[in-house]
This record gives C-alpha cells, structure tokens and sequence, in this order.
C-alpha cells in the first residue's frame, strides 16, 4: 500500500509543482522545465525506495513490459498516478480562484500551433528519449542508482524545453489528466494524444531498453 | 555547543542570501527559489554532520517528535535559529541603508494577494511535503547520505516557486522571523501564521514519516 | 554495435535539445548553455557505460590520440555522431515547418561579430578547456566516475555561456554539421573552422593531459 | 609542478569564464553567479586531486593558516593564481576589442553604490562564510569528497548573487587582479579592499574552521 501512496504523492507533486510554476509563478521556459524535472528528481530520492518513483504511466507501462514490475502493480500504480494529478488541480482550483485567475488556466497540455501528427510525432519521440534514459540509469548492468533521479529529472527538464512551445511537453497521461479534466475545452478533446503518443514512446522505449542490454541482469 | 552555532550560522545564511535575493538582487523567482533552496543544501554538506542540518524550527520539531533530536537540542536549536534569522535581518538593514533601499523591504513573508486560510493551507502544504521529503531521504531505510542535502535543498526551491506569489513561501518559522521583526507591518502582524502553519505541517509530516518507515530502523 | 547506437542517439540528442532550445524555445543565454551541456551529462549517465558518451569527434579524437579508444571504433564514432546529427537537424526541420518559422535558423553555429582569427581562437580554447576537463575527470588517477557526467556537461555550459555571443559556442564538429547543412549559408562557409578549430584543440588537449598524468594507470 | 600549473589554468578559467559571462555573455544576476561558482565547481573536479582546487589567495592562506598547504607552496599557488587573472584578462581583452566592446569593462569588481567601510564588511563576510563552507566540506571529519566540488562552487554563487550589487562580489584577490589591471581606474585604486577583506574574511574562517573541528584528523 506504501507503494501506491508514495505514487500518489509524487504526481500530485509534480503537477503541482509543474502546473503551478506554469500558472502562478509564470515562470519562463527554463523555470518550467526545471519545475516539472527537478520535481521527479526529488520525489525520486524520497520515494524511490518504496516504489520506483515512476510518477507516471508511461514509464509504469515500460516498466510492465520489460518485466520489472508486475501487472497488477502496474495498474495500482497508474490509478495512484491519475488520482495524484486530479487531487493536485483540485488544489490548483483553490488556488487559481484565490488569486483571482482565468479558471482557463490550468497548465494544461494542448498543441495550439501545430498539427496533430507532428504533435504526436514530438511527443513520442521525447518520451521515448526520457524513458530510454530511465531504463539505462536505473539498470542492474548500466546504472548509477546514486545519480539516476538527478539524470533523470534533467533529462525531463531539457525535453520540456524543447517540447514546450509544441505540445506543452507532457510525457505522461497523468501529468496532463488532471489540468485536462478541470481546463476542459481542447486540452480535453486532444487528451487521447497524451495519452497514445507517451505510450507508443514507452513500448518502443522498452523495446529499445532490451536491444541495449539494460534489462540483462 | 558547536551543533547550536551551525544552526544559528546556517539559518542566519538562509535568510541573508535568501532574502538578499529578493532585496540586493532583486532577482526573479527562480533566482529567489535557488538561493533560499541551495543556500539549505551547501550549509547541509557543511554543518549536517554536526548538526543534522535544520535551520528550521519546524524541522526540528519534526526531528523531535520523531524522535531523531532531543527535546533539550530542539529547544537550542529553535533558539539558535532565530537569533541568526534576526543577525541576518540586521545585517540586511546595514545594506538596505548603505543601498539607500526601502526600509520596508527586507524580503519578509506576507499574503496580500489572498485570504488567509488559504495562505494557512499552502503554507501546510508545502511545509509538509518538504519535511516528508527531509525526513525520507535522511532515514537510515530509505535515504542516501550523500545526496540528500541536494534533493533537500531542490524540494525548498521547487516548493519556492509554486509559493512565492500566494504567501512569500516560507515553510519556515525562523526564516520569516528576522524579516518580520525589521519590517514590521503586515509581515508581523501576520506572523502568527509562519509560525502555526509550519508547526501543523510538520507534525503531519512526522506522521506520514512514521507510516512511510522513514523512522523504522 | 550498441555502442555506435549509442552515440549516435547522443548526439543526436545533444543537437535535438541544444538547437532546440534555441530555435523553438527562444530562450536566453543560460537555457541554451544548459540545454548543450546538461544533455551531454544525462546522455553520459544513460550511454557512457556502453559507448563512454563522446558525441564529439573532438572527443572521440582526443580519446584516439591518448590510445583510450581504437581507430576502428574511433571512425564508426564519429560517423555515427554525424548521421545523429543530420537527424537531429531533420527533425528540427519538420517541426520549423510546423511553427511555420524561418527556415535558415536551425541553430547552426557561425561568427557574424568577429573575425575568422578570432573565431578560430576560441573555439580551439573552449574545446582544449572542454577536453582537458573531460580527461581528467574521466581518468583512473585522478577520475571521479560517478561525478564526471555532471562535471562534464556543467563544463560545456559554462564554456557555451563565454562563447556563444562570439562563435555560436560549437566545440564539436558533429554538432554544428546537421545545423549547418540544413541552414546552408555562413553556417556552411564556415564550416571548417569548426572542423579545424575544436580538433586543434583536441590535439593540444590531449597532450595536456599527458602532462598532467591523466593517462598515467 | 603539476599542482601550480593546475592552479594556474583553474584561476584562467574561473576568471575567463565568470568575467565572460558578465561582458560577453551579458548575463543576469543567476546567470553571472552560475559561471563563477559552477567553474570552480567543474575545475575542482578536474584539477581538485592535484592541487587541492582553491583558485583563490584567500583560500590558498586559510589552508596555510591550518596548515594542510605548506608556505612555499602557497606562495606557489598565489603567484600562479595572479598569472592565471591576469591570462584570463588579457584573452579578455582580445575579444573585448573584436566585438568592438568597451575598453573599460573587463568584469572588474568595484562598490560604486556603497561606502569602503560597508564593502569592506561584505567582502569579508561572504568569504568567510565561503571559506569556512570549503573547510568543513573537505575536512577529514565532516567532509564528503564526492560532493564538495559542487557544494563549494554552489556557495560562491549564492554568495554572489548576494553581493554583486554591493560589491561585485569578488571573495578572491586573484579573480579580481586581472580585470583591475586591465581596466584601471575606481578598480584599480580600490583594488587594495579586494585583497585585504578576502585576507581578513581568510584568516577568520581558518580559525573558525578550527573552533567547529574541521581540523581535527
């Protein structure tokens, strides 16, 4: 049960450490990017001796097909994580509505300026990437469990920087459900792509992971 | 002895970079974020081994109710916080004069854009998930020694940036202290609730540490 | 195999993230000098236990001359940095296309305030500093493996802050190619300097590593 | 020899680097702050094992003081640490001169905002807290050799993100050596402050070092 809490309360962080440096501190790129990133670095250090500190379903998806976590876990986790992120813009409403802000606002994920295609090509490709590194880093043969949460919220950070301006740079179904479900308007209707284009990046990024050895014990 | 000069030397750092920030600086919110977050992280490498690292009342009482600090420490220690919260603020009032600055800023912590349950809630809020992860990545079962005054010191930034607009973002009774008592006003009318919310955020904190394991041994 | 894998997805990264951040992020100074360097950190943390996370030709050639790396993989390296270069740049070209923005920025390198001599100069001193740093975090003598990731991109980002204003900070002939073929041009006139500069420096590094005994067992 | 030529090139580059990022790069308050601190930080790493990595007088006369440097070895280290500012400055110059920059702006430190009295105070007091900070993080008894570099390069730029409106936030006779030579005037005639304060803030630090154990084997 720890396990699923502590999935819980590392998503909720991360939208709303993420969603809020987007809504109240109106951080600029490299605020946001590292908001979102250092938020799973943290969150990693404090919670991934209990579950892994996935904090988010793609990788929990990747994680299920290379065997490093069952089923049914798998499912638990993915549910904590979408609960996480619905509780963390239940808490963003309180605090839009305090500070008299557009309740538009959410830091929801849509990709206003560019085509579905490509946004679905960006999305899998930088999830693809930021799981990749995640199943180098924490592997038996090529690992470095010291460092991995630091490489890995990096990473995150430095693909929201290029992914930002494109589709708002989720990577991850629960990052967008919640500010999805209480901006609604397109950043629900274009929900569906945060949620297939993150997982086709897992599958090819667990595939990937296998070709380079890391799920070799 | 020693253990309650680091404290005092660590806390009077938080508060003059941090606030130095803000006033010298005048930097932008993640200038503000980074300084008061890494000044926490450095003072850690420096003084964590002699003292644990607080340089902060509420983590302290964390520490106490958990059992980690002596109550006769934690009393020193709280002492010793805010006599280098207020060194610090006095030597922030030498520049401010030197600077020919306000002498109403001294980078104090108050809520003028929002009610005050609010600001209670997110000053619980933060509080609590910055002394859970405190309490996580220094626990003899879950922690890393080595990293943990950085994931300690990133977690007050990152909770920095989502705060700053809505109550200043303490997480800290000590660190609004000195400013409070320099600048008067609002800051110190408002006082009470850097204190309560805090305080409420860290016996929560110690709770949840205590059914996460952090304190088994 | 892999390891030509490897370091072709790094420096396809590197180019993907640091042109990234230029073109599509627009950011400042210190976005674009972390995108650059804090790449190369994560990509050596995920690749470097496969390939030793070059995705440099300077690199790759500076490890030849100090006999780390054979002239067989030395070659594939390299080539294999190109081709993730030229992708890197071809998928920046789809998503210029998609923002619909100028089709000559692709975040190449060139040197539109100074002269060539210039030019020439400090390229071939940030890449000498670059990787002189790289040889001896990386060595057995004096090497810190689980740091050298992150010493070496922080390194990259300190040097691209100094140069970028002067040459586009390249230190890499791999990264300034995809660039510089898609933009055309300057980028592509001036090509070889970024050849020709950062093996320069290269050669000389290697050599003072040697002198300071970085290639001493 | 070795260590005196380490001392030399790490000073050059703490020097090219942070001063670049002031003329150069133009950079803000986070931006400048970073490029100082973070090269010593990186050239800590790279040269830290040969010559203990102070790139600064005052840091060079605190470790005589308690003795883990010997006198002909410090005398060594401060004359390549001037030579190494003063290289720096002179490459500054070249590229000052093609950008067709300003011939008085090196990056030089100064206090036109303040009283010497008040700068003095400053310029001790951030070094000696950056000092004391070096003395514990690489003492045998509190220290953590991973992680010192970062922490100690971390300090010195939160210190000057503190100090830079006050006093150009210098802490290093060296670091402010070059750039007075090369720009002359108010820099140059107060350059004497930036020599003695750091020396005060020094020998301060050393003893203060002693009082918390850092000294003890």
């Amino acid at each position: 049960m720890r396990k699923y809490v502590a999935e819980l309360i590392g998503t909720f962080m991360l939208v709303f450490v993420g969603t809020g440096a987007v809504v109240i501190a109106k951080g600029d790129t490299l605020t946001i990017a590292l908001a979102f990133g250092l938020t799973v670095t943290v969150m990693a250090y404090a919670f991934g001796a209990i579950s892994g500190g996935h904090f988010n379903p793609a990788v929990s998806i990747a994680m299920m097909i290379n065997q490093r976590l069952s089923v049914k876990d798998g499912i638990a986790y993915i549910v904590a994580q979408f609960i996480g992120s619905a509780l963390a813009s239940g808490l963003m409403a309180i605090l839009i509505n305090a500070l008299s802000l557009s309740k538009t606002g959410f830091g929801q994920t849509d990709f206003p300026k560019i085509g579905g295609g490509v946004a679905f090509l960006v999305e899998t490709v930088v999830t693809f990437a930021f799981i990749l590194v995640i199943l180098m880093v924490t592997s038996n043969r090529y690992g470095n469990s010291q460092m991995a949460p630091l490489a890995i919220g990096v990473t995150l950070s430095l693909l929201i920087i290029v992914a930002l301006n494109l589709t708002g740079a989720s990577l991850n179904p629960a990052r967008s459900f919640g500010p999805a479900v209480f901006a609604g308007g397109a950043a629900l209707t274009h929900y569906w792509l945060y949620v297939a284009a993150p997982v086709v990046g897992a599958i090819l990024a667990a595939l990937a992971g296998q070709l380079f050895g890391s799920e070799e014990n």
